[in-house]
Formats: C-alpha cells, sequence, structure tokens
C-alpha cells in the first residue's frame, strides 16, 4: 500500500469486513483489530483468521489505528463514528463499505463538523448473499468495483489515499458524488434486490417444486442479510421509490401489452431487453 | 426405452428440440428426422449430428415416424399439427415441448377432432437462455422435471409411454391438467422471465457498467429466446397478467414501506423472503 496503513480497526465482521481483513493480514501484514456486536462472531472471525483481535466496543482499537472501516449495516454508521471520533489519531483515515452514500457523508460530515474531516465514502460492490465471516475470502474483492465518493470538506490526498488501498486491494476505482452513487445504485442494484425478494414470496408453496433455474438464479440474491438490506431501503428512500416506480410502470405497460395480445409490443420490448443484455455480456467480458 | 420410437420427427431443432434429437440419438439409436423452417438451421443440426436426416416440410418425416415432437415457438403447433395429422400411422404418437398447455392442448382437440387424439402435451422444464442446436448437449434433460398434461381424450397407454419417454431421458415427470399448468407456471417461470426483461431495460445506459453480480444474475433470462416467449406470453395471457398484478400489488406495498421508513414492515418482508429462499434452496439440494 502507497500510505502504509499498519493498524486497522474493522468495525462490523461479516462477508465483507472479514474479506478485507484478511485481505490486508495476508497481503499486507496489517494488524487487523475487528469489532463486533456478538461475541460468536468475534470467536469465529478469529477462528478463520480474518481479524487479530477483537474487541465489543470500538474506541480502544480505534485510538491505536491507521484506518477505520465501517463494514456493519449502514444505520448504525452514525453511532461508531461519535463513538470512535474523540479518540482517533490526527493522521487515521476513516472509510466504509456501505451500500448508500448520501445519508453516511452526511453522518460524517455531522460527526465530523469542526476541523479535518477524515472520513471517505467507499461502495465497494462485492459480497453476496452469503453471511459472516464463514464466507470471507481475500479475493473477494479482487476485479471488482468500488465506488469513492468525496465531498468539498474530503482532502484530496486522503480521497487518493483510499483509493489507493481499494486498488491495491484488487478493485477498479471510480469517483461519484453521494447523490449520483444513490441514485445510480438503486436502479441497478438496489432495484433487483427488491425484485427478488418479493419473487421468493410470490408463488403458491405447493408450485416452488416446479421451478428450474430461472426461478433460482431470479431469488438467489433475495437471502442476503436482512439488516443491511433494511437499513440500504431506509437509508436510500427517494431513489428506491423513484426505482420501484419506473418497474412499476413499465411491469403495467407489459402487462396490458399480455393482456390485449398484442404480438408487436411484446416482440419489440423482447427483443430490447435481449439486444441489451447481449452488448452488456459482450462488454463485460 | 419401453416403448420403442424407432423412427422420431422433430419440428424445430433449436436448443431443446437439437438436445433431445442428440440424446435419442445417442442414448437409443433412434433414427431422428428434423423439420426447420431455415436450411441454415438445418445444415448446422446435421453438423452437429443433433438430426440424422433435415427437411424443410414436415409431412414425409412424420408419416414414417412412431414420434413426432414440437419444438417450435407455441403459436406454430397448430399449423404443424394440421399439416401432419392426415399422414401419420395410426400408431404414431405426438408430443411438444411448449412452456403453455391449454393453448396447445385445445389446438391438437382440434386438429384430431374425432377418433383417437394422439396427442400428449409435455413440458420438459429443461433449456437456457442460448440458442440454437450450437448450444445442444445431450444431458440438457437430465435431472429436471417435465410436466405432463393429458385430458380426458388421452388413452392411458398413450401418456405412459410418453412419460416412459422422458424418464428414459433422465427427467422427473408429474401430472397435470393444463388449467393447473399454466396457472403454477405463470408465477414460477413467466413472471421471472418478465421480470428480468423489465429489468434489463430500466437502468440508465451510463449506469450498466456500475453493475455487479446481482444484476446480472437477475437478467441473464432477458438474453432468451424472442419468439419463444413472446409466444408463451400470448398463449398464457390471463395467468400471466394475474401474475403480473399480484407482483405489481407487493411492489407498490414495498414502494410505501420504504416511502414512509416503516423500517419493521421493510425487515418482516425481507425476512420471510430470506427464510422461504433458504428452505427452499435445502430442498432443492
Amino acid at each position: 500500500m502507497r500510505r502504509r496503513f499498519q493498524h486497522v480497526t474493522i468495525i462490523g465482521v461479516g462477508l465483507l469486513g472479514g474479506s478485507i481483513g484478511l485481505a490486508l493480514k495476508r497481503r499486507f501484514r496489517a494488524h487487523v483489530a475487528g469489532v463486533g456486536r456478538r461475541q460468536a462472531s468475534l470467536d469465529e472471525a478469529l477462528r478463520r483468521g480474518t481479524i487479530d483481535e477483537a474487541f465489543l466496543d470500538a474506541a480502544a482499537p480505534a485510538s491505536r489505528s491507521d484506518l477505520v472501516i465501517l463494514a456493519t449495516p449502514v444505520r448504525a454508521f452514525e453511532a461508531h463514528l461519535r463513538a470512535i471520533a474523540p479518540v482517533l489519531k490526527p493522521s487515521c483515515l476513516v472509510t466504509d463499505v456501505g451500500s448508500t452514500k448520501a445519508v453516511v457523508v452526511a453522518s460524517a460530515q455531522r460527526v465530523f463538523r469542526r476541523g479535518r474531516c477524515p472520513f471517505v465514502g467507499s461502495h465497494p460492490m462485492a459480497g453476496s448473499e452469503q453471511r459472516g465471516s464463514a464466507f470471507a475470502r481475500e479475493d473477494l474483492l479482487e476485479g471488482t468495483l468500488c465506488l469513492i465518493t468525496p465531498t468539498a470538506r474530503t482532502a484530496d490526498a486522503d480521497v487518493a489515499a483510499v483509493e489507493a488501498l481499494w486498488s491495491d486491494l484488487g478493485m477498479r476505482v471510480m469517483r461519484m458524488t453521494p447523490a449520483a452513487h444513490d441514485r445510480a445504485v438503486a436502479a441497478i442494484s438496489h432495484l433487483p434486490h427488491a425484485l427478488s425478494a418479493l419473487l421468493m414470496l410470490l408463488p403458491a408453496e405447493g408450485d416452488l417444486k416446479l421451478s428450474a433455474g430461472g426461478f433460482r438464479d431470479m431469488t438467489r440474491l433475495s437471502a442476503g442479510d436482512v439488516e443491511m438490506w433494511r437499513d440500504i431501503f431506509l437509508t436510500n428512500p427517494k431513489a428506491v421509490a423513484a426505482a420501484l416506480d419506473r418497474f412499476g410502470r413499465s411491469l403495467a405497460k407489459l402487462r396490458e401489452a399480455i393482456a390485449r395480445g398484442d404480438a408487436a409490443k411484446i416482440e419489440k420490448l423482447l427483443t430490447q431487453a435481449r439486444r441489451r443484455r447481449q452488448d452488456f455480456a459482450n462488454r463485460d467480458v
């Protein structure tokens, strides 16, 4: 790492926090303190080697750290920031892995309202429907995208240091404003999760046994962590509601085309979706 | 095969027709005649070895067959049945691989309205978003489910023979009425396809590059064959519209819960979806 984060505190030792801990320990020999709410999760993280030390309270390890990473559900961030703000070293940076950014950045600006704001918002777009450090992998972030959301109060050097951190862990980084971030991920990530959960709940119990690979793929996301996703929806309500509204309108249009047997309209929609998907898949490779 | 289908005609030499041809040829040394609209598809099927002989017209090979399998988009079935009905041997059976059954069975009963009805409706729930015999695989059907929809006019021995065919190709078979079939697959298969296509079309072009694995999984189905899916929606309009309506109502409820910040309601819905998905995944294994 170009800027050395030798002592790191990770608050939240789940899949993402644990995977970052593993990568920092193994690749950069960082000393990683893990903070969790439940001793059982901390013990599991220690056993898996995703952290070096375990704490139920963040203040002590944060006071010795060069970097603190928030990796709990988003709505817990502000309380953690308040707990660590008074004890941080002047050079310490703080970042996060939350899936919404406007609320998170606003929290950080409230907590660090005077002087330097050591917080740089990050959203590593990695993870899966699996939970807990049992599924942590050193290479979970490898080849994925990390969105960085600096503000007018973020120092350029701090943004660069956080970008270097994620790059060193194998991620591509991209800067966006918090508001643009929240609008984009509402459509590309939060809406798909909502659709997956709603689809999982729709079929009659007896019909589930008829399902094939398509249903399984479409409902995989619905197994994701409940608290994490609850907080995502609660901290990005406007953009998610707008995405759900747009989806609802396109659903209603397709429903009308099907009900009146409009072959041309159905074919046009399916053709557009198929082409876009193929362009997208080709670009992806 | 318990009842020998030595000469088989498959109308439609795409992914599913081609995979069935491969399996019948390799496992049971059946002679497979393929019927297609385009010489190029037939040439490809011959090259891939999914069929032994190629025809642009079904009548000649059907007249020599013990079994005819309809594997084109569903709305073309009735014309094919009319073309082959006058020339079939008395012992010949006819089945299909269509994803809707009420319209298909009604077509067969119109075409074979006097005397014995040699048609037994089948829906092998296998396939993928890939198209054409280039993707055909001998084991595509292996371990998947085939829904069989006999009617009052189907002879028990014919149903048993068609069930034996699919079993011999490695499928589990299950009998349903055509109407029950159409309602069940509307929720479990047709709705997911509609959601996948609509989701693919929703994000702004620039936001697609931010997508991760979840979006890719959720949009995989949207790459599916356009004509096949157009015909599915057009031949199952009531049940698909009803499933889209139910989905639209649950979408609107979630949207309201998110807009008013109802944490308890969001958490309840996500918890129910997660549990159902986990039960489902466990049962699946």
